[in-house]
């Protein structure tokens, strides 16, 4: 049973690769791969895939596979088809930056995002009262504005000013201190800092609560915008008919020791695109419907130059470690997964 | 019913995108897609993928989209998994550029190439005795040499010189003359010529059959090689434990008026990958055995240096457009495969 450092006729690109790496396989324990049709190759690619150490990684290609092999012989998928599917991916991985990422916008209008985050963040709000996540999103990035608990993420109030303010709990109500929020959103035409030529942060922010789990920041009212939409998922959506709009909304994300990371974001009531996310991500528990304070006494006193501003009280309930694990356990089991799935 | 257009309170950045070509959609007709779930995500997906206007396209994502979600719940995709997917999918995509294509590298590993190819050219050589298609693989370019028949496709001889000649038919032995060779190899090494850094075009030509059909080119005998593994692909084939290398072929594309254009391959008897090639593409009608010819004359006529050289003698089957549809369709009838699945 040689393994292929044994075998005779080996060329320099050959021993180049074992060189630097590439596995020393028994050819001998493998399948002949030769003559494949579409009724064994799946069971073929399934065979030499079986040889992977890592079970979850092995387990999740075995499914990855069978779906893909499915799709090529229900839909007779062409080999133009296959082309421009290879053509639209590598177009979709050379648009993305550090600024863009193209393919989070791909898996969000395939709905795939929102579907990983229903699928790793049971809904449970009716029971513990802990925050309902949702999407990322394609706009996320490290770089942001570091602000004191207090200040703005905006770095002036070109928009509608609005400030947000509340506390971060457990779901016994203890408030949490020193979490970290961090916040991103569009400005007043709609679009990120990002998607700007000439690129600087602005309207994000991270901040930590105070003692008292508070927070407390100023920000502008987000409004209704488009996805990008003049790369390869822009053209997707045209092809498909599909509006490319999602409703306003200000990210967050809440991360403190012991308890599970939150990914969320704040909705609007009342935006035009509410009931149709171009991303699937509205969820009705994370709507708000701010209040417009009229007093300059008021505004002052927050940091606004003048009234009116927007008023959103809002607070977040973090689930811990443990409560996250077992809500997901129990989803699992209820939707009947089972559990001996290799996990990661 | 208003379309976005009627709709109140859009801002600049909505409006940029409906100015710029964004669908005009009437969302009073769209599903309420607040507050999805695992169980109704889907569905959601594929209503709103309804309205597109092409109906292969919106078969093709209705099955992609279920394939996509169902691959996410079988699994319980996390979220750390889903990330680690979109930075495979956008480095792979940012390694490829005019003389490197990852993803089609991905597609053959993942045996999807080679499913495609079997899917759209069922084998039917025991019938017509057409020559039996393969993968394209990711080494094809459009630059190449053109050559006259007779010519050499490598600049020099620094590997195994080998002489290949036959005749180009269709399937009632009538000779076609004027169609399109193009062919590709490794070099001696077992690289393609796109793989060195200071690149020039090498073992690659372009020729047209003459007017008995016949073709006749020096080559060089090609060597196993490993599919390259310095990006994703072959991160990815470590972690499974794969061995990287295909047998050594002679990559040929053959195009000609009236008939079915084909990509296939010639591999040679007795290399030591030709069971277990990496990316699935070996028939056995497609492997030969050359020749050595010893005679100095005859090495002078073709025009080497020196004998010794390969022979390699092999004539080439094409079906005509028609006899390939038919053959196309009565695959499909053969495997259950509804005849009415919306055309491309």
């Amino acid at each position: 049973m040689p393994l292929i450092t044994k075998l005779p006729h080996l060329g320099k690109a050959v021993m180049d690769a074992l060189a630097r790496g590439a596995p020393d396989v028994d050819t001998d324990n493998l399948p002949n791969v030769t003559d494949v049709t579409a009724d064994n190759l799946t069971e073929v690619v399934k065979i030499i895939n079986s040889q992977c150490p890592d079970p979850r990684l092995k387990f999740l290609m075995e499914r990855l596979v069978e779906h893909l092999h499915d799709f090529v012989r229900e839909t007779q998928l062409t080999t133009e088809e296959w082309m421009t599917a290879i053509q639209f991916l590598t177009k979709t991985g050379q648009i993305c930056s550090d600024k863009r990422q193209e393919f989070i916008l791909l898996s969000d209008v395939f709905g795939v995002s929102s579907l990983v985050d229903v699928v790793n963040n049971p809904k449970d709000k009716d029971v513990t009262g802990a925050t309902e996540s949702t999407v990322l999103g394609p706009f996320f990035i490290e770089e942001t504005r570091e602000i004191q608990n207090g200040e703005a993420i905006a770095s002036d109030d070109k928009g509608e000013p609005m400030l947000i303010r509340g506390t971060v709990r457990n779901t016994k109500g203890e408030p949490i201190s020193n979490a970290l929020l961090e916040t991103w959103e569009t400005d007043h035409d709609g679009y990120y800092d990002t998607q700007y030529e000439t690129y600087e942060v602005d309207c994000r922010g991270r901040l930590r609560t105070d003692a008292e789990g508070k927070y407390l920041f100023r920000a502008i009212l987000p409004v209704a915008y488009p996805i990008p939409n003049d790369g390869t998922v822009g053209g997707y959506l045209r092809k498909m008919n599909r509006h490319v709009f999602r409703p306003a909304h200000l990210h967050l994300m809440l991360l403190a020791d012991g308890y599970e990371d939150l990914t969320s974001c704040l909705y609007f009531k009342g935006d035009v695109f509410l009931n149709s996310d171009a991303v699937f991500g509205v969820k009705s528990s994370l709507v708000v419907e701010p209040k417009i304070i009229e007093d300059e006494a008021e505004a002052k006193k927050f940091g606004f130059k003048k009234a009116p501003f927007h008023l959103v009280e809002h607070d977040f309930v973090l689930l811990t470690e443990q409560e996250a694990k077992d809500i997901k356990a129990k989803a699992r089991k209820d939707r009947g997964i089972p559990e001996e799935l290799p996990s990661a």
